[in-house]
């Protein structure tokens, strides 16, 4: 039997711990996108307990409490206190066994605790004590925690109204880790709701110091802010979307579209479509423009709890996998950036297992031969954030695409406490190749494995984002 | 090379074995949810041989044999003998290697028959001849089959208007398995066809003993025959659904088109999900008022064959598995109950293995802290009901809930001879986790393994069900 | 660790071991559905260079090449020479790793080449020469090359219009080979474009030699034409389509579409539909009324690369996988035929693996026990046409029906380079039942295991389709 998390933890075969400890174990970490705030780096916040840096802000944890029944105050609730938390926490945590969770937190608590131990009632006071103690530590600081996990850059999330001073802080403290933004202009698009979207052009007009009265305003609004991200050392895109737009539309019609928004009327559903797909479409020559990296995450249901929503707003563990269909949009809108020769470099994020080589095939469309992987198929996200997912993951790529040419891990995370993941993901890549290799089906050759995994796990990203 | 059906099978580790011989193999048996017919426990049905008992209504072996190119009269024909049925069954069985029924077969013959033989055309003489003896004997009635199999608790399935005579005979004869029906008001909602669902109305009328002449009388009366049921110790309801129905609809609307069908005036398309949508809400909120669980089975396409659904009917064997999309009808239904503080336990079963992430992440929306596991993705249903089936939605399930607190198993049969897929389930669960414990993905705590094996296998159904 | 591509590739048991090179190995090929030209084996066609025979025309190739960076011009460009077209390939190979194209390119080296090296840059000159070399020899012609692999039967794809020649010059060669034409009446359905389908018809009309006025006409030259192939040996059709067409029509409706299309009107959706319906029930009948098999090969996106499509044209490796619904249409098409009696033995192929259980249960409602496996689940095609899909292909399809009367392997492969994957599927096939052998899931039933691989691999086609 093999000890829970050791050293060679998900490693099956020799080759598969040679790969690992000699080729993938030490190469610093490119996070290319995550949703930590620049302003705690910025200030290098240190954190009062482990509550505060590892429970807050973490739904999946919060599900998981909610799954356990666990009250909702005791979770989340302003009266419980932060120990509470922790507490119950510890309480729900062997009952994840098998929950990604349940690996997760003893790869945190091992890694930059210290702390072997399993997570359980009996264990909780030890365990908060040791941590809140490091916490208090300046080694434990955000830039500490970033400098401990050996992390070469951070790609943050940021709208295009945001001013970047805290990057431009970060950057100017001499922080060795490079901290770059990513534009997510989400907002510019969602006309779903009118004076919520009025409210952010006005905001964006105040960022981009000018007044957006018509379309062709918004549009240059965005490329200044864009610019103003370029200069901020920005390379990436990101979009959450539901689903692709390509509804066709004529330039009048979003103009006219835009002047209704502006003048506070509501919008058909039709209308509502050309629009965002009119965005889409804008941002991505944005990007085309620059050579920045667009992503796309697509295919969540979010707040689908109405209650608990009203109660505790967004993002706070009440969202789930949706399964509408995809091919026909993705496809109309990726044809028209390539038949234009607008398209850049591209990764996609599906939420649906079920969807998987859809998008591994859908890659393989628009490789236009400029680059190697210019399109990629982005690792599991979210719900597909385990070691089920992302081999699936990993598998269909190889059976579609080029794995070879992969660019890796990315947290995709609100916590400095997340680093470890890559190293989760590095283990079971490891662990595929390496146990391929073992039953004959991939040839011992080490140069090429050593290229193709330190590839998969640093190079590939290093290269294709240029931060 | 490990022997058939040996008893460490599925089993392929130490600790698979000893989770499942010391811990699972001996616990009873709470099947929730099934289709055995109370009046052959109620008489005590001893069946005339192996044909009647096994054979007879079991579609998926009958599709087995019509791909196994068996012609129609040699399956259900009535100018067939039950021993033609039993050879030409034999003579099928080899062919189904890999198939659930291959396992199913040989698993139900060795428990509890005890023949360990390997069923064909030359042992079948031999097989017939000792299952039917056997089949004589008082330890092989319907009651002596379920206290072999140690059943504590069956859950039939079981129409609003049914006396439940059945069950009360039952229960006055002192059996000391609790036979409790379940509440599937499944034809109270099929307003599709206008005669038969006043037939149907008119039968439920009666078993209120009340008219139904508007929709609140409907709700009336289910309301008396819902109260009745608990009063028979039902704590289940279970709806066999195409779909979700949410489509928005006012009180009134529902009025008219209750009026408009017991007119027998034909619905529009729309009308009939707006209809559907009220009964499945109104059914909820019965379930809610009395703290039941709601099960759902939903995603078949049935009566595929319309030639033989002609010639032998409904429930044959000419039903599969259908593709329609789910996620956003399922959430505004869930939402709503939810929203209204209406929403009881919910086991929900899909037939697609498609939709198992989709199910699997609904759920988590959905709990609320009120108690561990409120809301269950139930296990492989149907088609989803082997091995492979089962191994994906505990496997999704762990990945994206907590399978700690999984209610397991249920047979949905037609037959005394199925209890042994308790056994099968128990062993693939073993095998799940014992497997991950060698491989150093789960720690070895044995005091835990044992209160989640002994949880999923028995406890966690006894307390959520409450019988 | 396992040595690459040795002699017991992918067998990882010796059950597994056992059943392929005792049972499996030696079976000769019936490759009933292939895109090779009858031409070039009529002409007995001597490749100039491996480049001629191995990358002209494979788009799976071109497309690993794209995603490795290969600029167009090396792939596809007539000014690129045929060595830096093979050099660029020899480039791109190392980084497929763990996509089936390394796996088939080795394969293919070895069988019929010998080579045993791994190709890559420095290795490129020597395999290329090796290779060339023996192109020149006669074993190497495209006869020589089919006898090497100990082909049976070849099935060709074939336009009704087509002349048939090349068939009839290989018959009368008395070539040991069977190669026999397939009926593939696409373009007899294809409204979609009045123009195209109006030449279409003129072809047809001319192949036919009557005038084609009226729907009426249409079908009397098909039945004509279907009447010559099956006089030069056809046993099959195959259809490919982007869905099932099931739209109700009535006979007026269609013969006033028709019209409609030979006036050169273009047609309105609902009517392309209704059309295409029509053709494809018609399409049902014919091969119904002659005892062969149709095939269905469903779910592509083609052609979505519109740039590329301009430039190369169509089949360049510009295709992936859609996510259209099936389940309904699928079986609305097989009910009606069944219905009428008119279901002839049907392969059905599918895309999208998320569709897999659909189809595979599908299958189940229209097993009319005429004869073993009437209605087939077509083997992993295309995309899912490696490992992966193909062990997932039979998994669902032992789970879901009788892997036993499974018609096997088809290389659906326009060169004559690619028999080896029949070996590959016999490996991939003999280790899934090897496995479950020794992991006691299938009892070691020698003569019943040896009947069933031998079945898949080669008994159950020369059966079904009785060449």
């Amino acid at each position: 039997m093999k000890k829970f998390l050791d050293k060679d933890f998900i490693l099956e075969t020799e080759t598969a711990k040679k790969l690992y400890h000699e080729f993938a174990a030490d190469l610093p970490i490119i996070d290319y996108h995550c949703h930590i705030q620049p302003q705690e780096i910025a200030e290098d916040k240190q954190f009062d307990n482990i509550t505060q840096i590892w429970l807050n802000g973490d739904h999946y944890k919060w599900r998981a409490m909610r799954a356990n029944g666990i009250r909702e105050e005791k979770i989340t609730g302003k009266s419980s206190s932060d120990w509470e938390k922790f507490e119950n926490w510890a309480k729900t945590v062997p009952y994840t066994l098998r929950n990604p969770l349940h690996h997760w937190t003893h790869l945190e608590l091992k890694k930059p605790f210290g702390v072997d131990k399993l997570l359980n009632p009996s264990s909780a006071k030890e365990i908060w004590d040791t941590c809140n103690a490091q916490l208090q530590t300046p080694e434990f600081s955000c830039k500490g925690l970033i400098r401990k996990a050996n992390v070469e850059v951070i790609g943050t999330t940021d709208d295009p109204a945001d001013s970047l001073e805290y990057h431009k802080i970060i950057k100017d403290s001499g922080f060795e880790t490079k901290v770059v933004p990513s534009w997510r202009p989400d907002k510019a698009m969602a006309v779903d709701n009118t004076s919520e979207y009025n409210a952010y052009i006005d905001k964006l007009a105040q960022a981009a110091k000018m007044e957006i009265k018509s379309f062709s305003d918004l549009i240059s609004a965005l490329q200044k802010r864009h610019d103003f991200f370029a200069e901020m050392g920005c390379k990436a895109s990101d979009h959450g979307l539901d689903q692709f737009f390509a509804t066709d539309y004529t330039n009048e019609d979003i103009t006219a579209i835009f002047s209704k928004v502006r003048n506070g009327q509501e919008l058909y559903d039709e209308e509502i479509l050309q629009f965002k797909s009119a965005m889409l479409y804008e941002f991505a020559v944005l990007d085309h423009s620059k050579g920045w990296v667009q992503q796309f995450h697509v295919g969540a249901i979010r707040n689908n709890n109405t209650g608990m929503f009203n109660k505790i707003g967004a993002d706070t563990g009440f969202d789930s996998i949706a399964d509408k269909l995809v091919a026909e949009d993705l496809s109309k809108f990726l044809n028209r950036l390539a038949t234009e020769e607008k398209l850049t470099k591209t990764i996609l994020y599906n939420l649906n297992p079920a969807h998987n080589e859809v998008y591994a095939t859908m890659m393989g469309n628009f490789q236009d031969g400029e680059i190697a992987g210019k399109i990629q198929w982005g690792s599991g996200w979210w719900f597909l954030d385990q070691k089920d997912g992302m081999e699936k993951q990993m598998n269909a790529l190889s059976n579609q695409g080029l794995l070879s040419h992969f660019v890796g891990m990315l947290t995709d995370s609100r916590s400095f406490l997340s680093y470890s993941r890559h190293e989760y993901f590095r283990r079971i890549l490891c662990n595929l190749i390496g146990t391929d290799v073992e039953k004959g089906l991939i040839p011992y050759d080490e140069k090429l494995l050593k290229e193709i995994v330190q590839g998969i796990c640093y190079y590939n990203a290093k290269n294709y984002f240029n931060f």
